[in-house]
């Protein structure tokens, strides 16, 4: 199963929707099993440099199948993936990336939000992983 | 002058519709005046590779200011602009990119279509331009 | 409003000055609201390595709309943007990088300063941003 | 001998000067015997795509000590370079770029233009070299 692209918008949708209520300007992505882009949005004056980063969490997250936040807490110094954000062309592991499940919890893609902190990218994330159901 | 969000996804929405009356699955892209990813939808099966071919068209159109087409007509062997395509980190210079003028008819930023042939990919491309009058 | 070449050369000259006084070599480098490069000076004997750094300096600070070194203290081990400097083909998140605004307080652009002690680069960075009201 | 920043300024406004005597909006680079980038402006509402392409073409410059388009008649389907655009991260190897002399006849630099016609960007990159007499 992959995420379709009408799944991939309604996540896009419901995320800008939660940013609007936080009052935040947020970069959010979309990728599928392949950890190929499927949709994207940049929120008018939201962070430049946050187009990049929305999108290397999506693909972070469904790299390993986890929340990039959890992959943030193995990669610090002294941790088990120590620097692991220097494979796959640059890795993104703070929080704001989501895997996105379908009704069976199988994975379906991912999602990957940038523009404020992270508290907010994740929450943000969140709520498109939440449309997907 | 910026495309705003809500128009770079006016433009997707009506390239996609486009592309379903053409019976074709298409990436398409949209970038603001600094040639920055706005918005972006891979149609469901659309080809994995054209993804990447969407946003450098997108990007090439708003470089230089004319269609991606035009460019590729200068690029030929023994054209003024032989090879211009290494520049950048890639161009894509045959059909499928088309600035975003706005009713003042400024540019505000460009449109990049790949998934068929690049006559569809144009015409798919200019129903996403025409979205933003 | 974007920067334009005169404000940017202003900029590039005042923190040359700046450089000169303090007796320093820099790299300076000043990019525009899309991040993109538009005045860019090397003084004479200035650290070759400095040229790479001061451009991303440049296009951090307006990635984020913040100080380079506001950045650096979030990414750091435990951090909440923990090696957020893998973005963007690689950020530089220490002193040196400053957002340029307009009489308006809006931002049009950046600059970016590399060549000595961050404090050095910071403070000639300032001398070009102040050249710009 | 090495370019100084004040002859790759006085290249860079020499080239300004001309480009507005022209009527046309370019992007200017000066590279040093080193390749590296000395002092770069880009004209305002100049191409963003001419960015890269004006530094590439200094670079081209340097790397062989000739004119970018002599480089590339020899780049052409068949020809003794062909496809030597491939090499050096990306050459650009049509018109618009020049090796800097001094009075001595020793290369120390070289200037790349970009914004218009490969005869009007050589023109402009000649007015810049002149400069440095």
């Amino acid at each position: 199963m992959n995420i379709t692209l009408k799944q991939a918008e309604a996540a896009v949708q419901a995320a800008q929707q939660k940013a609007q209520e936080l009052g935040v300007k947020m970069n959010i992505a979309v990728v599928d099993t392949g950890a190929n882009l499927t949709a994207f949005a940049r929120m008018d004056g939201a962070w430049l440099g946050s187009l990049d980063i929305s999108i290397r969490k999506a693909k972070t997250a469904r790299y390993f199948d986890m929340n990039t936040g959890e992959i943030g807490k193995l990669s610090q110094p002294g941790g088990s993936l120590y620097n692991i954000e220097h494979s796959n062309g640059g890795l993104i592991t703070f929080p704001g990336g989501i895997p996105i499940r379908n009704n069976s919890n199988e994975i379906i893609g991912a999602i990957g939000v940038s523009g404020d902190t992270v508290e907010n990218d994740h929450t943000v994330a969140e709520a498109g992983v939440q449309a997907v159901k």
